[in-house]
């Protein structure tokens, strides 16, 4: 078997790392409290702002996603609000448990994993709920590969007294994604996914109308306290609150100085033709993507039903030890017959060639 | 100037990464699921076990320091838990603050910075508050060099029911700890200072009195739920819920690894005989050792008060312009007139020297 360090990562995130990633998070070895991190900090959240599409301060929060998802319930939120959670999968299921945890009142929507979002029936839900604060939202989930129509949703919420709260972390990067144009309050996004770097930092950003909502939230928290971020961030000399973990800065400000030549349109177009190739030549294999008849697939990551006679685990094992390439399996009910395989980041052509190549390699070996 | 890379970081964590470390961390492209990384994370968390001095399982969290702290208190403690913070520095304030951000009644105790723990006055303090629940302390605060007697305090908290939680972040790996031995309940340390490699993660012990009492635990918690955590790291092919911080792990592993080649006793008698010379040093230049008259000062960071006529900026920025060492100033109320070195992790009697007759140096040039 290949050793770890040398397998293609296909997996929904995290995803492969550039050796000049690689190269700048194992170097930096400077203090957080620095001029030169200063100016290399500065750098990465002025360099991340067009791919939120905002000119808002972006928040950088030393946890993984998950953690940032907490960090927004709980900086917006008080005990009893009423959320609407769109849940049409794993992860869209997360600000539901973690808006329940803390006590405010959550409406579980679109609950099926292969379910898109019907927006007369999300106008419904919307006017049944009394003084409901918020939708969450994951924009691509990778546990399905829906994605969600975010500026859709939004042209819903900006007109009303409604936060909308998404999970942009295998989106934003990789996906056109408007947060000022379309109306977003507050989105998140994290270093692991088509930011393509190592995993434990996150982003988020806020406009006025969520940091008005911040303002009254009386929900506990210390460590991702938002205001104290901004604080940190917009100071001459930015910086966060507590030590900052430099190798995973250094890490996003080179991927998104990459992201930045290569030019955010090329590499959202590079996304989506390299998913739709995926799904077309892995279908005439015989894996049906999966969810069925989506209006819209995620241009990051894609489900496949695998062919009879074979499972998850053969497809995902096979692949690892004969061509040195590891994809995910399916999460929850779907782990057993179906595969995931991510298409973000650093992923070129080539590793979507290289990936079908072997799957037909497995097939004519296997059949 | 030095490029930031370059810089000799003698500040108190983090610190300098040893060259190994750092291209373990950079080269640590794997899956967070894959055979190879539960291997690796299944031999950094026993290979910790001997310097937090437990055979109960390590529980890595992905935050830094201050997000464990946090974890702590909101994993074991219900509103209205009365709770007895030590608050002899920066640090041990925060415990303070967390508790009363999550509704605990907190007591704060020796809340001057310059103030061991008295324990005759502390066994006062424990029966003046009813149904007292903890008592938090820092071993090593690292805005007052102060170094706090844990084995004695925990000698008081095992024969009650009173949970001790210690934050070691500047001592596990440094200092000897024997979290078993002593009766401490829960302790935490993070990867950036005496296990000497990039900040970001995090490690928590907790003993069966403390895993107790998280079960009757009502405070909300989510991405740091140690019980989830719990779960994931004993199963036989190790993980941890959620995207683990790879790169931050690996560092971590690859110092554990070399600070167990050099053996735990000899890492622990350099820490001390380095910092007692740099403080013998300096005091003989016209720093003065800062608190004055401790008891016991911290092998990990000494503070100093620096001489009549001299600020703290002034020091700081002479070493970092003309010897690319980098130290820090005081915090809170000793920002003005005080400097902070960190002597842990890999910091050896080399550095402290180069350190030494860079401030001689600087007293010449400007005296």
């Amino acid at each position: 078997m290949l050793g770890a360090q040398d397998l293609l990562l296909m997996t929904p995130g995290p995803t492969k790392i550039p050796p000049s990633v690689q190269k700048a998070s194992g170097q930096a070895t400077m203090h957080h409290r620095s001029k030169p991190f200063a100016i290399m900090l500065g750098e990465l959240l002025e360099g991340l702002k067009p791919f939120f599409g905002t000119s808002q301060p972006i928040l950088p929060v030393h946890t993984t996603g998950r953690g940032a998802m907490e960090a927004a319930i709980t900086n917006l939120f008080s005990q009893g609000d009423p959320i609407l959670s769109i849940c049409n999968g794993k992860f869209g299921g997360f600000f539901a448990e973690i808006g329940e945890r803390y006590g405010c009142q959550v409406t579980r929507a679109f609950a099926s994993w292969e379910e898109e979002v019907e927006l007369s029936q999300l106008v419904k839900l919307i006017d049944s709920i009394p003084d409901l604060k918020a939708i969450t939202v994951v924009h691509s989930d990778t546990s399905s590969g829906i994605l969600n129509p975010i500026e859709q949703i939004a042209a819903l919420t900006k007109k009303r007294d409604i936060l909308l709260i998404v999970d942009g972390i295998s989106s934003i990067g990789s996906v056109p994604f408007e947060f000022d144009k379309w109306g977003v309050d507050v989105a998140i996004t994290a270093s692991q996914k088509g930011l393509m770097s190592f995993p434990g930092l996150a982003f988020v950003v806020l406009n006025d109308k969520a940091w008005k909502a911040e303002q009254t939230s009386t929900l506990p928290k210390f460590y991702t306290e938002f205001k104290e971020i901004l604080k940190s961030v917009t100071k001459p000399k930015p910086d966060t609150p507590g030590t900052t973990p430099v190798s995973l800065v250094a890490a996003v400000h080179e991927a998104v100085k990459l992201l930045t030549l290569e030019g955010k349109e090329n590499v959202f177009k590079r996304m989506e033709s390299n998913g739709a190739y995926l799904r077309q030549e892995m279908n005439q294999l015989g894996f049906q993507t999966y969810p069925p008849n989506l209006i819209e697939y995620s241009p990051t990551v894609s489900m496949f039903k695998v062919p009879e006679g074979y499972t998850s685990n053969d497809i995902q094992s096979f692949l690892q030890q004969h061509h040195g390439i590891f994809i995910a399996k399916g999460l929850g009910n779907y782990k057993d017959g179906f595969i995931r395989i991510g298409h973000m980041g650093d992923i070129r052509l080539s590793d979507i060639e290289r990936t079908i190549a072997a799957v037909k390699d497995g097939l004519t070996r296997e059949g």
